[in-house]
């Protein structure tokens, strides 16, 4: 792959991350209007293994696009080295152990003070990029990420949201194991994708993806392998379960391609303003109401980037 | 009056800082105990009235002591030329229209809404100490007031705070020209003490006093001439009214001082401060709880006063 300039390297980093916003964005909305038809009647399970299913036939796709193209070049070729790959199942077993986790959580924290607590994540994945990426956020850049996790939980208040604040302490270690994890998870991805900054992206994704189909398929097989048994596995499916599994698998490919080009950092970014775009979007497609809060919240969130991309600029 | 060096007068900022915040905190703490021990039954005029009085007192016994001290200079005597004295009753005049417009705005917003309203003063400040007193405040100045006016208003917010997104426009266009009278009061009143930097701060508070206590004078005629002629001047007077004449005499008197020797922007963030420092102090008074929102807002202005102090070391 040639050298990249500033300018298309800064481009494509824009576009990812827009493309990202915009699909985490819509994957909250379809999750609202799945809510609104009615109960999940799927197994979940079995939709996480179609999306890694999906992340990796798309992988292959592009690589085949490529190959054609470039022809098969070290960089490019599928075939891969133990000393490279022993690393590609890590993320998935982490998002694992958090996806069980996430089960046990609920005894202690209700779904809306869960949803008050992932905003720990935030912080973890700031915390642990400084750690093991050992890239040195600024102070200001710090500052916007603290003003990030405050502004994206503001937004997110409701009258009930007091009630985290009486979670028992269980509860709250739960909460920030379950954000180291997918922090590490994410910082993690985000080492082994950079480590050979030459390795096609496509590659690094198809090796990632197929240790997600294998980890989901254990995940078939200890949670709901009667139900899939007895029911069949695409039991329960429906036209909105079939564009979310869509949504999710590009939108998986998103975040490998944010954290090829930019970092965890933007990712986190991305993924806060998308949760107020599904806000504002809600208002219109389901005639929500905003509230005070939220508008607090999002000039908070706003500051906060302001805040990054300055700090940023300046260096 | 001697050159004062660099680190006194960084000092003498910091401690009539200090004093203001926990002046402004206790005043609030007084009002929340008056508000306990039942309604207002004393005229707020004639209230009004004796702290524009006892200020007056307690700036003439301070010039004695200085007259004692250092003689009688062209700096510290108290007869003055309509030149010098002639802008003086501006902001007594502002500060009187600004609690007129208080009593009317009252049949657009609730209460709690005009305390969420209040936080545009913040705002407003800002943009009048721009604009009339010519001073620059840096982008990230800017940032941090604007941090500083959200988090207020998030750490502010109650269970029925969003009322106040329904007020009718004509609330809004008091609350804000209600921020902007009593932002411009604030610059303009800067703009006086700062004007003569030599002059002494006691002849200066005396002139502003004076007027003040003019204004509210008339005041008590037009508003509570009939209850002070019936029922006595002091009628209602309990020791928690007294403490209250006190402790406002006192803060006004450390809001000429901030105004001399820091400036409007210091004073918005004291004041801040003390709003937290109240909550808190509530905490253990009255048993009062702290919500979340209170927790997030007071990370977002901490966050906002960092930002303050480190964008001032920088220039």
């Amino acid at each position: 792959m040639p050298e990249i300039g500033g300018f298309r390297q800064k481009s494509r980093r824009s576009f990812v991350t827009l493309i990202l916003t915009v699909l985490t964005s819509s994957q909250s909305i379809l999750i609202v209007w799945s809510k609104r038809a009615g109960k999940y009647e799927y197994s979940v399970t079995t939709a996480n293994f179609l999306v890694e299913a999906l992340k990796c036939a798309l992988s292959l796709v592009a690589l085949l696009r490529i190959w054609r193209k470039d022809g098969v070049t070290d960089d490019n070729r599928l075939s891969t080295t133990w000393d490279e790959v022993k690393v590609y199942p890590i993320p998935a077993a982490l998002y694992l152990v958090k996806n069980l986790l996430q089960y046990y959580i609920f005894a202690y924290v209700d779904a809306p003070g869960y949803q008050i607590l992932k905003n720990l994540n935030i912080i973890s994945t700031g915390i642990l990029y400084q750690i093991i990426l050992k890239r040195k956020l600024t102070e200001i850049q710090w500052a916007a990420f603290i003003l990030l996790c405050a502004g994206c939980t503001t937004a997110q208040l409701n009258p009930s949201s007091d009630h985290v604040l009486q979670a028992p302490l269980q509860g709250w270690v739960m909460a920030i194991v379950m954000a180291l994890l997918s922090g590490f998870a994410g910082v993690y991805t985000e080492a082994i994708i950079k480590k050979r900054p030459s390795r096609n992206i496509n590659v690094q994704n198809f090796w990632l993806y197929v240790f997600g189909m294998i980890f989901n398929a254990f995940a078939i097989m200890t949670q709901d392998f009667d139900a899939v048994m007895n029911d069949g596995f695409f039991h329960g499916y429906s036209l909105i379960t079939v564009l979310m599994i869509l949504n999710h698998a590009l939108s998986g490919i998103a975040v490998s391609m944010v954290m090829k080009y930019a970092d965890n950092i933007v990712k986190v970014y991305s993924t806060s303003v998308a949760m107020l775009l599904t806000a504002v979007v809600s208002v219109f497609l389901f005639g929500f109401h905003l509230s005070l809060a939220f508008f607090l919240g999002s000039t908070v969130v706003s500051v906060a980037i302001y805040l990054h991309s300055t700090s940023k600029a300046r260096r």
